[in-house]
């Protein structure tokens, strides 16, 4: 059964879930397992150990939560943070908002840092708060990575020089949902202490595993942290982990076998080669945008996000008729504008399993859609523009060499 | 990629996660869609109307939760109490103490009612209880449907007439885990105000759904309860119930197109043909039992549990053993005994999606491994036992007449 | 294990095997059947039903036949004709000559036809022959309706008005490998006495299934028809047709499900819908083609294949680098040119279970390719030429209106 | 969609097709690709490779036909004989009379030995027709290695010895549609010429693939074999693989995958153990047949069958009962007794990929049946019977010790 079905393939270019390889709906095509079997573990402990190269971290323990982003926000921040700490989050667009909205209900106190939508984190303002800070009130700092909403990339680099040209000991905490096995994310040179991300993104899976990764520090505050946990609590999962049966509750048989075979598709490709796609692919994506002569809502060059182009319409359409029309007509998923960018843009996710012809695919639909819809676009252009990029700047599949 | 593959199907006895029927695992064979189209709501609402059928309930709200069992507890928990509130809660074996140690991590004021493992709730007490609580501090009673450790089913409509009696308004809290779906379940008559199940039990889905139904005292407890809460909170779902869109984060596409399956083959069959078939097949394996002159960990026949049965091994043999065995040598997956009745019982679980030809060749497999471990049991007095009785009392399968 | 994985979907656009859609992968993704329980004769009764609606025909038998197009021919052949037999048969690509070979070697008088490739059959001789042909010594016209190796469509109706402007007896054999389901075909208005067409065809399934409909004539003739065969004897299937039990010997349960699935998603877009879709996804490809300044093999528009295009590369250009190029760059499958345009030729099939823009990505595709290989296209050119007639003529899918 | 669904697994006993293994359904859960690409070829060399140690042979050559076991009967008769040859064949069952329906239609000149159905192909007769062919007239020895309708299995070594000792240079043409990897199979050992099986019985696929492997001097037959052939002729294929492409025609990619799942499986567990398991199967069903007070169709232990057991019922019960019966009640799938022997014999087919507690839950069911029915079985009787003897026999799972 399918709801709505049209022929041929549904081309999904929301920034999440997105497309899941064959390889991956094959490896998840099985009946349920006896997860306290010695396959279960056997199985669990690899995954254990490649997620981390996923998070370029060594020193990092992960946990694979059966939840969604939501629920891996709220593992990362009750593990470690006491209610009433004073946290520094950054409102950039709806997704740092609604993480916001989250920590001020888990009673944190909550000094937010707002940005226009379509402006990355103000780290100026970062950097005058932890200068006014000597007293260290402030216990995290909490930003997203790539806001999803308004495709801005934050430069967490500078996040933590900052954090370091003050000496100061406030947890980083990393929202990297529609970042990480995407964008280049270095989580023990970043000095991150929690990041995390969810199946559906990057990794290409169904939704349903909140992937998080604590750095040593972050271990180390859970031992005062006195928010309320039970269901995110990860002292039970380290202690499932030294029994080495690892699972305090029952894990998703189907998901940690297609997560296996995620992470071996990544390494076959390459993570690094894997990033290097999205940036091929998100920089075709905005010169096809500068093509049609419409405007990126990312503000400026240093925050345009390789996962996520928002793309800003003329006052006279309204965006959501471009994602509904896509639907209707072309069998094409855009992201709807949301919130303060609702009806102003729509997003074309282009994350996760994904290679050139199908985002080109994608862009004559969205051509046809704004020619649909009123807009003067030459039809082609934009197109014409990711190939003339494309075609100098895609490689040999080394497999097909 | 299979860890340990053994020739043949694995049979899958454990009491969770439970074999998938064909149809469901070939609904979730699918790739991921956008959720924000007008055909995940739609098909939402159907599994939100139906899903009330199988709690027999008309008044209750369902939530379907992308978590598992434990997160569903903290659901239930969260959004109608608050920290310190009485409750009253039945310790009888594994899984009700691992609730009652969420309770009180979750800062509840836990008056634990401990039965021998083997027992079923000491409803005396519960009556007494509240009997002198006339002041109403007890402000909820948390009871397990069916002790899966124990195979042990309570008697709710006798906890409902207890809390009739003292006219007391407490609420009345139940893990229907490895009940509802397979033994009679009576949400709206015997005024459960929530209940809930995960999705890899008598559902016979992957683990990765909560599935939680709040009645309307639930509801209404809600603007009052204190307890943190933001993943599980209710009052999320509403506000997208209200929309009509649905989900306040991410579902997993898999499980509602799975859902959808698995309640159409149980609306196919009958709710009440499929209780009575978990009767059936229950009743069989304690024949079986019998047979091999062992002994039931449930003490009484009131309590015997349709979906799950925990059978005592004598001192001479540890259980650990009977399993670890079913699996090295019959490909057959069995139920460890848990904490206080580790290495006394092993458990054959009996729900979902399982027929009669199913449940024999496991009861063999057990008569095989029994001799194995040194017990003298007669080969083919259980499946004997079992077939006497099932040659009775199988239907003929109403499609095929 | 894929051999030679790359990233993202691989986009199929040789003219068969062709894209399966989702809804018909999972009905075959099942265990084995008794395929002589009364389900699979239920199953396959109302296959042979909806069948006959793809091939127009109201007065047709059907069968099944697991085997590909090669043995869907030899049954046509051998089922109505003796060695010897006097036939004439057009050859105007690859696909013909091979069914030419076929009938030679099995010792039909074969009266070959021949056209310059990219030419459609030569009418004039046939209705030369027809006239010459009194004494009806001509048993049989063998035409493929859709010359896959060339993108030429031959006029059916045209030869049934010469058959019957010479009163002509001689069946009417119509290859439909690359045309049923996907062009106008008409068995009962043109009087086609045998058509056949492969599963992996326009059909949209796995190869494995040879599909053939005889008309009453044609049934007629196999009793006197004295080529030897038993696994093509049509009587075979005849007798267990009689029997209600449907097959000679073993079906595939996968792809009789399979079956089910693809006659449904057709009969739900319409077959009329299916062949306008058709036909709107040839002219754009066609547009393309003329935009790139190249020229199709089709020597004129009145054979312009819907299904397949063949496209014309420069002297200088080697079409099976092109080829080559798309797999091991872009994951794009092309067709090679076969035989006399093996080099000169390479093949766009867009037939099946496809929509505009799975189409476009493949057409930009192709642009990036040919400037690989340094053909001076304009990028963007195609892309735009087929946009400008799709954005004008696609419709709302009509489920989601 | 479902015909006639019942709740939980199908009990699939027939003699073919036989149960799929997961990891097996999963290779083959995929959409199609171009088989002329790079990777198909590579994929089938693997393939060919791999098949000829199944079939025990290093100087053979595989033929992987898009066919059933029909056809591949066809292509070992018509690539290897002329019509008119004089063929020696045996009469002992349903498919070896259906065989050779086919040589008598196919024209050769069939003499036909036949036996009393339960009995083997009798090899006396065999030795004096070559003791009296001293001209050498005898073209062919055809016998199945296993008779499928009456559990029976022919002694090919004895075939061979008879063979040499009359220094006769018929060819020695074998059906091991029920044998080959699951009974011992010697094909260079026993000097087979042409052995050929399906794919949807021991290999545990769908239907879909005849698989036929040709000796040298079948090879050398060919060339002056005048049966008419094309679409089962050897030298289309011979002439691809001397290409390197393989294909004269397009294969199914689904059943290319799963057959590489499949011999993967094999492999792992081993040939030799694979056979084991088939014997210890075939051993525990005699056992349980006997317990029953039932007789073998098969009338000497010398022809007992390891992968189909006959069961002759009293004359009282009709056999077809059984199996309706068991379909309707149990879903439980059996084989019905034909032609000769229907309404007299049910058959259990064990063969493929299976495991000892699957037939044990088969034999529970048929006493279920054969009480339902009438027969006065002792319940358990049959299935204490096959226990005994697996719990000593079966060994542990290599991958889990």
């Amino acid at each position: 059964m399918d709801y709505v079905y049209g022929p041929g393939r549904n081309h999904l270019f929301v920034p999440g879930p997105v497309n899941i390889p064959e390889p991956v709906i094959r490896a998840m095509n099985r009946n349920n397992e006896d997860y306290r079997s010695p396959a279960v573990p056997a199985l669990t402990k690899t995954l254990l150990e490649d997620v981390k190269k996923i998070f370029k971290t060594t020193t990092g323990t992960p946990f694979l939560i059966p939840t969604t982003g939501t629920g891996a926000w709220e593992s990362a921040l009750t593990n470690t943070l006491s209610p009433g700490d004073r946290i520094v989050s950054f409102l950039i667009g709806q997704f740092s908002l609604l993480w916001i909205d989250q920590q001020q209900r888990l009673g944190f106190n909550v000094d937010v840092v707002e940005s226009e939508w379509g402006q990355g984190a103000n780290l100026d303002i970062l950097a005058s708060k932890l200068a006014a800070d000597t007293a260290h009130t402030i216990k995290a700092i909490c930003i997203v990575h790539n806001e999803t909403a308004t495709g801005v990339t934050n430069n967490l680099a500078e996040v933590r020089r900052i954090l370091d040209d003050y000496s100061h000991p406030a947890l980083f905490l990393v929202d990297g949902v529609s970042s990480i096995c995407a964008l280049d994310f270095r989580m023990d040179e970043w000095g991150v202490d929690v990041a995390l991300t969810g199946s559906q993104k990057a990794l290409s899976l169904p939704t349903g595993m909140g992937i998080v990764c604590a750095g040593p520090k972050a271990l180390e505050a859970t031992k005062t942290a006195k928010s309320v946990r039970v269901f995110f609590d990860w002292n039970d999962y380290l202690k499932f982990y030294k029994l080495g049966t690892y699972w305090p509750y029952t894990p998703s048989i189907q998901l940690l076998y297609g997560f296996r075979a995620a992470l071996d598709l990544i390494f076959e490709e390459g993570l690094d080669n894997v990033i290097a796609r999205h940036a091929r692919l998100g920089k075709a994506t905005r010169l096809a945008v500068e093509a049609w002569g419409l405007k990126n809502c990312t503000q400026k060059e240093e925050w345009f996000s390789d996962t996520v182009t928002a793309v800003l319409v003329p006052p006279y359409i309204d965006s959501s008729e471009i994602v509904r029309r896509g639907w209707k007509r072309y069998n094409l998923s855009l992201g709807l504008g949301l919130n303060k960018v609702a009806g102003k843009v729509f997003r074309i996710g282009h994350l996760g399993n994904l290679n050139e012809l199908q985002l080109l695919g994608c862009l004559a639909g969205v051509e046809m859609i704004l020619k649909d819809v009123g807009y003067p676009v030459k039809l082609g252009s934009g197109v014409a523009a990711a190939c003339a990029y494309l075609q100098n700047n895609t490689p040999l599949i080394p497999s097909r060499i």
